[in-house]
């Protein structure tokens, strides 16, 4: 029978290493509870200040809950993840992190923090409110290769993917890369945007269980997924495109384009603007075949703003 | 009082050109109907076979409908262009074009085309149906510099945009360059994905109803819209992603590694896999801050598939 498990906030590490003795040995079939501490290991708290971004101890980024041992996962197979549930802490926090981020021209470290007591929304500047869609940003598998590796950038073992649609009722699948997976999670997110543009979603400890299931032989060679997407807004969404030969410059554009919208028309900061992007707005290609030009629109749910 | 005007599909120009005599003036708050010529001014018919793409006169692409002389407007304004409604013909198709489409290993011509006498849904094969959303693929106005200019790239003038999103209830603002705008619209698509990944939406002739306002002294750069979203497919999103530390690479992984599922889970051939994607299948981007890798994910609704 599929056991319900486990792993504390006291367990954790900070990088991806085939060497990892596992904390915890599943089978197929098997939920897990992982409790996750913040991106930022409680580095920043309800006391910290902008200034304190730039002290941040970088070899505490990213602790991750695990490493799971899955009893029969073998180099080939598929390892299928999906989220029964996700909860946050009560607190949540947004930086502006220079030397990170879409945006170059933001040059100074800016800290926004949330109140998540309101399992709902988290409320913003100027009456505008968040829908809080709580999701892991890590989820991944330990590497092939020998060695150990940061946890910033995803790959073929998933790892720090952000997809923000990775909610409750998403599967996704993993390749396997070493016999029984050693499997990880971390990062929570309530709430982000596609594109996590200002390097930072609504950052928070707390809580996932995980159903884990194996597929045999699988020819996955990336992470794909199943999820529910999201409900139409009632009223509608905005969107500023972008428009250039490079998708990344059009990708640039079309989120400075939003950034122009929002401090205009809702008074906020270019700083606040750039963290409600990186919750709240979805960076979407709208095309990339009409040569040289490639079309990128940011688009925000409209049922953020106050009425 | 606000006039209702039309446009004749015997009506239309090939290039960009602020030198372009409108066909017709109106008044901010008019209406106009266009009568629109498919992309390829006829060229392929119900007759048509994959290898006549190659025979197409390229000169003959993107007949447009227009221009129109937006009485009073001038540059700095912007043109606020509404979609009242989008009507398809009864026959469509969509082509795989070697040297175009985002994927270069697709080499030779391939044509598919579409019944459209259905206005909810166009069967595709194995039982696939896509929804029907109508919008025009080009709404533009004339661009400031003098010559005539290539429909092809869209730029600050708009033009082809290709943005799927601007069916009926939309609205977009597109910066006004010249006196009068000179606005012309084209390229009708029965349905599209974000990206247009192999070049081609569902390409039809049709009409298109659009009322026209002027906002004053805008200082838009770029053009920016409202619409209404997407409904929330009832069984879903699937998913592929693609990890690179280029965007357009990682966008060219995520089609390729949806292609190798829809060929694999559904029978169906690269090709029209890859058409599939181009009118049925998003383009994402999920996270573009994770140094030096980001994440594309190509998500397609579930209920297009056969239950």
């Amino acid at each position: 029978m599929p056991s319900r498990l486990r792993i504390g906030r006291e367990t954790f590490h900070y990088k991806w290493a085939k060497s990892h003795k596992p904390v915890l040995t599943i089978g197929d079939g098997d939920t897990v509870t992982f409790e996750i501490n913040d991106v930022a290991s409680w580095q920043l708290t309800e006391d910290s200040k902008s200034r304190d971004i730039d002290r941040l101890d970088a070899s505490k980024l990213y602790p991750l809950a695990g490493p799971v041992f899955v009893e029969g996962a073998r180099p080939g197979d598929a390892l299928i993840v999906e989220t029964v549930s996700v909860k946050t802490a009560d607190f949540g926090w947004s930086a502006i992190m220079p030397g990170f981020g879409l945006l170059e021209e933001f040059k100074k470290p800016y800290l926004y923090k949330w109140r998540l007591k309101d399992k709902k929304f988290a409320t913003f500047e100027k009456g505008i409110k968040i829908p809080i869609r709580p999701f892991c940003g890590v989820l991944g598998v330990a590497p092939p290769e020998r060695g150990s590796f940061d946890v910033m950038p995803p790959g073929k073992h998933g790892g720090n993917l952000d997809i923000r649609h990775l909610t409750a009722g998403s599967r996704i699948k993993i390749p396997v890369w070493v016999d029984g997976a050693l499997f990880s999670a971390g990062d929570v997110h309530a709430a982000m945007g596609d594109g996590e543009v200002c390097v930072c979603a609504i950052e928070c400890a707390g809580e996932a269980t995980l159903r884990f299931t194996l597929e045999r032989n699988s020819s996955l060679r990336w992470p794909q997924y199943l999820t529910e997407g999201d409900a139409k807004p009632k009223r509608g969404y905005y969107v500023a495109t972008g428009i250039a030969p490079d998708l990344m410059a059009a990708t640039k554009e079309s989120v400075r384009n939003m950034l122009d919208y929002l401090t205009k028309s809702y008074g906020l900061t270019r700083e606040d603007a750039y963290v409600l992007c990186s919750v709240a707005a979805d960076v979407r290609v709208h095309e990339v075949v009409d040569q040289p030009n490639w079309v990128v629109g940011t688009m925000i749910s409209r049922d953020v703003f106050p009425e």
